[in-house]
């Protein structure tokens, strides 16, 4: 679990309800929210009736400020399972047409209490779409050999369509190498640099696309937002969301730019953005006043923050300040409940792809 | 060649030499060069004594603009000379201690004139800097296996160190697959998706990187340019150029946004830029009201428009208004003598690091 901040949007409650830097957009924020019906209802997921009844549930702000102004809540959870559910009909229709079930084979090295749980969670999201899973649990002191010794079984196990090491190894194991053992055809996380360069390439197929951005881009498809022609921030650079993300978005035609820690006005720069992905790991980094009004965000940041509220001590907040962009964005994933089920549902989708790929299924 | 276009950058000569829109930023261009020293001291290049004079000649504007402002021209003939030099010594030092020369060999299909010129090209700056080059001419209706069998000899072969197949090839051939029948340590290009991928990713290195935005970054160092933290515009994502400019871009802490065909305001854009690499193959396309004063500019278009004072009827611009951006910019490459000089440096360069490589040389 990455170190835990005191990370409140603001100094003070006032000052969090009413944050000085808003109010100079109130008449901006009050046009916005008088466009005609039609402009807003782009938003709508294609399960719209749905979708608002449980948008509106857990994550809606406080009484006090929805008089203001509130963005539409992205909800991941529900579009997760919507996925979720077409994937399994997917895998019932491929083992009824030709008697093929989609394998994950999971490799998880050592103790890690967080490494044991998301392990967990993907076993069971593969149980409830259908997908056979398999895992191999070896001891920290493990040799590298084992672990490529189970990689290279997996890469040539016809009923494993995906492989996935759990990270992070031991730290005497060397992970690019382990990482490149496994075969392209099964790299279902999709860091393999080959679909990296692909996925950076016009005209060139990646294999697979790495799951989180590629969650990203299937909310905001999901939710109707257009990306053609719009101008697309994203925050942070890293290799499993950052670039991707970028790359992903200018396939669709957004006009991208790259935010990251030495960038020298990054409010500036956000602030132009139509759409912001925001994964950079740093709560409540992105601010009202960073948003371009009736922008779209998608907050890939999962940090946890001290809560003395809370039972466990802590509650977990995304990168984007949630209370403060809600009133000036248009959309907004919430933390949690965002982007994180869509991650899962994406390597399931993966996996499936994979395997469809494999039998020439259509 | 791409097709002539009528390319001036203003509709009247009047409007051309003193433009409405630059009036408004004469008082920042008076500001800026009267800077002190010390700060326009950066744009020298490292052998700047030379370089005044290589750069003063040629491509210096008329006396009735050259009093308003002008900037620092960036002289990409005389850097690759530098290069050319620098790869001609390193090619010496390597066959005196281990007797090993660079090799270069460069397939071309068919009859097309200007890709004969290319080669030819290629193969004489092979011969002026000591690596050795190796050349097959095939005739336009070779089969696509002929092709195949010269790229699997090549990548057997010790001698060669990277192989070039000159494109485009004729239609009846798969570009692609022959393309990734050159073995990526001999890939000089840089094109291959392996390459690209790494090149994109933090803590990976590629192999090779793409001739022409390499030059570009390179022609930025050399003049002593900063990247790290500054704003980059790169007009154009083309595969071989935009896309590699980017990433190279990132790779040294720069905060990149990609303008393309589907950019909305390109102008807007381009102008937070402090370096605007253009590579998007239209005459002229970004004009003076475009660029921030004091930004630099590395101009990759070479584009032929029609000039009846030319004896060939036409002369070649850039993708940039030279005569405009001049007086904003604080640094430009010209067309041609810009960027054009350095892809056949870079090649050169590529080869020469293939080889060192393969032998271990250092």
């Amino acid at each position: 679990m990455p170190s835990m901040v005191f990370g409140e949007c603001s100094t003070s409650t006032a000052s969090r309800l009413f944050p000085m830097s808003l109010r100079k957009d109130a008449a901006i924020l009050v046009r916005r929210l008088s466009l005609p019906r039609r402009s807003r209802a782009s938003m709508v997921p294609l399960s719209s009736k749905t979708l608002a009844v449980g948008a509106a549930a857990p994550t809606s702000p406080p009484p006090s400020v929805a008089i203001e102004a509130c963005a539409k809540v992205i909800d991941g959870k529900y579009i997760a399972k919507q996925i979720r559910d077409e994937i399994s009909a997917e895998v019932s229709r491929m083992k009824e047409v030709i008697g093929v079930v989609p394998g994950l084979a999971v490799i998880l090295v050592g103790d890690r209490k967080d490494s044991a749980t998301y392990v967990r969670n993907k076993k069971k999201a593969c149980e409830s779409v259908g997908i056979n899973s398999f895992e191999v649990h070896l001891p920290t002191d493990s040799k590298e050999e084992d672990v490529l010794k189970f990689i290279s079984g997996f890469n040539d196990d016809p009923s494993v369509h995906g492989i996935l090491v759990q990270l992070p190894l031991p730290s005497h194991m060397n992970e690019q190498s382990i990482l490149n053992a496994v075969t392209i055809e099964k790299d279902v996380d999709g860091f393999h640099p080959l679909n990296i360069g692909r996925l950076a390439m016009r005209g060139r197929e990646p294999l697979f696309v790495p799951c989180t951005p590629k969650g990203c881009i299937e909310l905001l498809h999901r939710y109707g937002v257009g990306i053609k022609g719009k101008r697309a921030v994203v925050i942070g650079r890293s290799n499993i969301v950052g670039m991707p993300a970028a790359l992903l978005l200018q396939r669709e035609d957004a006009t991208i730019s790259i935010v990251h820690s030495r960038t020298q006005n990054p409010e500036e720069i956000t602030r132009e953005a139509d759409i912001i992905i925001a994964a950079v790991g740093q709560a409540n980094m992105v601010r009202g006043t960073w948003i371009k009004p009736g922008a779209v965000i998608i907050d890939v940041g999962i940090n946890p923050v001290e809560d003395p509220k809370s039972s466990r001590g802590y509650k977990l907040v995304g990168d984007v300040c949630y209370e403060e962009a809600c009133k000036v964005a248009s959309a907004i994933t919430p933390v949690p409940g965002g982007v994180g089920p869509m991650t899962i549902a994406m390597l399931l989708s993966n996996t499936l792809t994979s395997a469809k790929r494999a039998h020439n299924f259509q």
